[in-house]
């Protein structure tokens, strides 16, 4: 069984040293779902119309939140993202979210892409909980890692 | 049906002016669920050693998150938050999240309360992302909210 | 002729001491204008189609940055600001920027209306400097603040 | 005619993907102009005696702004600066503001400029607006890039 | 004997619920030292000639830092400041920084005192570690506080 | 006698530019103490029981904290840190903070090892001020550095 990785062995909280690791090309994809009711899929398909900001102000704040993570994440290095992309798929009641993250960096960003569909989410929540109080996020995971020493990892 | 709060008339998104709506004492709960291993489930509850920091990292992330919600959530009006609480009951495989935020404000908390629970998991998932990379965020959600026009709401 | 409020008698900078002063109504409109060219108008225009979001991203940009006065002008005092409009007006080859921001509290928001305003502005210089890198943001002006000692103030 | 650089083919916003770019040593210059009056201008000049803090308060929002740039602008990279110098020439009813940043990264630096003379130009309308309500800022541009594929660039 | 503040009777951390307690009028002076040596303080002294910002710098940032307390501080309430003044007095080989900070708000303001004192002071330590970097900073505490509850308190 | 560094000839802030310095991997510790009472050191040892988070909160505010450096010190480079370490020495009446910081990049981490470790500190404070409202932070300093041109520097 393996060990918590931010945590030393007496048990104290750590940012791990990651000098030692090599500079290279990383991506990570999360995906999450908001499982809501077919009224508030219509309103955001309609939303479609010109000038309609709730899909977009939901992608800006998931790629806004990617940038955040160290920040909001205790032990997340500060990582130079090189590129956030925010993805919905309106189904007939949930919106499913796909964020993908690259880098070139010592770590890894599958906590960024895990921030950003979290905190899309979340906003989606925030334009939709006047119509749907109810609304839920649901599976908020990681799909796909590249790049590192572990090298590609599908779910 | 109703229509999505933070758009105006020509689908613009605005933060709404609450000038109008009452200063009263509002709180609101919600839950999240980290769905992982009986494996990470007992270093967890190993962490409960002495200076074991996992659970408190997670949990301090929680609070601090709450505090950023009008930094995250685009629309979220910036809230003088009186109180926040974050806690975790662990399952056989998963770890179940509950936020409680109160405020004395003109608008409700259920999106800080979400977001205590929201950056509560993440921090989780990456202080367990070594040992479990397949662990989920799920169900995160409003509980109950009390306060202001609405009075008491429950799920 | 008068003098610069935030400095003390012998030239030091400080947080102005506003206890004294009455929690009222207040409310600031701001504008500026983003001078580029006809084809750049054009793409913004067609951007009106479905899912085009650079307007979307500028005006969500100015909302959040109007948070973030506090952070960004050093001796402005944190403010619970109720309500945040972003409005733009496509002319023959500039943009005009409306803010509107009105807050219950001890100070003017004229400063929060500007930061709006400036921020959108620099955001739709980014989106389209690819195409017109000559693009200038002009005339950002307070036109309008009521509330407060003062009263109703109009350019 | 060209396109919109940070929407995609569908209309999205997106943080573009920078990582094929070339790590070079880049820097902006951008400038702009708060036009107020003689009697502000004499007042700032006031301020070059020992302890008068206006001048350098601007200069230090203009400094921490270029550093905040892709927290204010969505779809800017984070970017590793390497140096900021903030200036102020006051000439007779205005105050021209130019702003110098530099960097070794995969981006240009001009969203960093104009940035920090925004932001340094706002502080300097908090700082006299008591005297100046009317103050205006204006002509916030870019005057010279280089670095990276585009090379030299000059107004 | 007393118990901490901040954790419940199971140890956990929590923001405690201050929504019983009255808003007024409070404020907090905190000092601290930066000890350093006779030419530190020259150079400093030197530095109130036109234009010196070394002193200016570090007032502002201890300003700003007074605002982004419940920031750093992880248990702290967000509160509006409603002031905020950072002084130094220079020594032969020291600088004496004094922070008072007002609020009209449900907590006392001395965090945000003493973090004004703490940054001045590692702002001051920056701008001359170049020529002393055994500087030390000494003596962070607080001297005086009132209003709330426990009335006047004075070291 | 050496210069401000922070400063130019006119006595300008600017953030100095390091462009021309080279990326080594560089450390820096940092320590700090503050004094209490007897009382208050007993109730954090028996902190050390399960779920206990007093010394874990200052614990994650100092890494965090050491992350926002550059946002509080105003002429402090943007980092990428690659390890943070926040240790405590549990004393008679005292606690011993021992922050430890590394990087890979172009400019020495001395002021985010002091961030961490002053923010730590201040977290303590707010801790244990219910306590002991007289509790003093001592002794803020560098105790070693090493990489860059500099090499290796000890207190």
């Amino acid at each position: 069984m393996g060990e918590l990785s931010h945590v030393d062995e007496s048990g104290a909280a750590r940012m791990v040293d990651v000098s030692g690791k090599a500079v290279t090309a990383r991506a990570a994809v999360a995906t999450g779902t908001v499982r809501t009711t077919p009224d508030v899929v219509a309103l955001l398909r309609r939303d479609g119309l010109p000038k309609g900001d709730a899909l977009a102000t939901a992608r800006i704040a998931g790629i806004m939140a990617a940038k955040k993570t160290p920040e909001l994440i205790p032990l997340c290095h500060p990582i130079a993202l090189s590129g956030v992309k925010v993805e919905f798929e309106l189904g007939e009641s949930d919106v499913v979210i796909t964020a993908t993250v690259r880098t070139n960096d010592r770590t890894g960003v599958e906590m960024e892409a895990l921030t950003a569909v979290a905190v899309s989410g979340l906003t989606l929540h925030d334009m939709i909980k006047a119509v749907d109080p109810r609304a839920v996020l649901d599976g908020v995971r990681v799909e796909h890692k590249h790049g590192g020493k572990s090298g590609e990892w599908d779910r």
